[in-house]
């Protein structure tokens, strides 16, 4: 009987190569297969990453979402679409487990932070071997991007989704002393009303693409009307005590 | 004239050789100026990450706390010494910096989360090319170590320090889904009494060392009365959507 081949939840960090880890570099390079998530039909950012870092005999496992934004999250059938695509995408990993191969599974930013190998992960996790390798966060590129310390001495720092109710959102922005807003997107007027209802708005950043080539990073207030990328994450520092 | 040197301000991340990030690992091996905090007479967290690591030629620059917990926050002298401190650990980084020379000063988990390597940075930052290079936080190698993911879907995480006052503290524990609390060792018991109140003590697990060789993961009730060390962060994971 063949022992189960492990699979690996790594996370590939905020989009820089050079920042994952030393352990993530060294399972992706040896890899024999590689399963990353991606909208259909698109290269998908997760794959852009591992370019030049792959073996040349490696297998790729493009995992490829039924649905990302054309059904609202308040619609049943999002649920229900979803979950069948992490069952059927669990099971191939599965196969590939019981007959003895490992498989690195990989997730931008931390695995365990808003990402979707979770969904793979709770599915897993009692019936093959599961090993999960943390990894910086988008948000860690984004304060750094700034050029200014998130946290200071006793500093909350929240992190919120723009996908929240408005008033859910500003009630966070005004009882944290750090903030970091993620999911913006089609969010982006909400997000913009809510930390002005709080007294944010003028210590807002928005962060672009942290840590990759089209790293950009502007006061939030300077850029009204303009559209942002999925890939944006809003940064408000904390302003807690330092000697 | 000699073109000055660049300040490296790199990240360790959370304890593990491994979990360093690709960059901070390249610049480590190669820097001819490594600079580290330590409390004075100890040989440091920070130090020990990096044995094997140095260049053979490397010259050490342990910073050393000329105090940690024997004068209270709330004494003016706190600051004073702290500060005069900094400013005294500016100026040697400094003088190697206008020599042409680069030096790495290394932060445990991330430089711009809660880091020691801010209070030199700020101090810097308008006086020499300073770079910093972020890396995996203490707490996702806790939730990491969990083995559940810590956020789902809309979940807020809020990250809270243990210094805090008690009811500030439960008013955050009660208002967040997903919890990291930092900074616990003597605020332990305000810690348990403040999860209580907020009805999160059930839930809150308690990992010591994560990723490094003695990591243990317990739930908080059941371990009434041990002395937590230092290195001990609280995870209470979010329950948010998961299709």
């Amino acid at each position: 009987m063949t022992a189960q081949g492990t699979i690996w939840g790594v996370g590939l960090g905020p989009g820089d190569p050079e920042l994952l880890s030393v352990k993530a570099d060294r399972l992706l390079r040896g890899a024999r297969h590689v399963a990353y998530f991606r909208k259909a039909g698109r290269p998908g950012q997760a794959r852009r990453i591992l370019d030049d870092m792959l073996h040349p005999e490696v297998t790729e496992i493009p995992l490829e979402y039924p649905v990302t934004t054309e059904i609202p999250l308040s619609d049943p059938r999002y649920n229900a679409t979803l979950s069948a695509f992490y069952d059927q995408s669990t099971k191939r990993l599965r196969a590939l487990s019981d007959a003895g191969e490992e498989v690195v599974v990989v997730s931008e930013g931390d695995p365990f932070f808003y990402g979707s190998f979770m969904h793979l992960y709770t599915r897993l996790r009692d019936v093959c071997p599961v090993q999960v390798v943390p990894a910086i966060t988008g948000m860690a590129a984004a304060w750094t991007a700034t050029g200014t310390p998130i946290t200071w001495g006793d500093d909350v720092l929240s992190t919120v989704m723009g996908t929240l109710p408005e008033d859910d959102l500003s009630e966070h922005m005004r009882r944290s002393d750090a903030l970091v807003v993620m999911k913006i997107g089609r969010n982006i007027d909400k997000v913009r009303r809510a930390l002005r209802a709080a007294g944010r708005y003028d210590a807002a950043w928005l962060v672009e693409f942290a840590s990759m080539p089209g790293q950009t990073v502007q006061k939030l207030s300077e850029i009204e009307g303009k559209p942002t990328p999925y890939f944006s994450i809003i940064i408000v520092h904390g302003q807690g005590r330092r000697p």
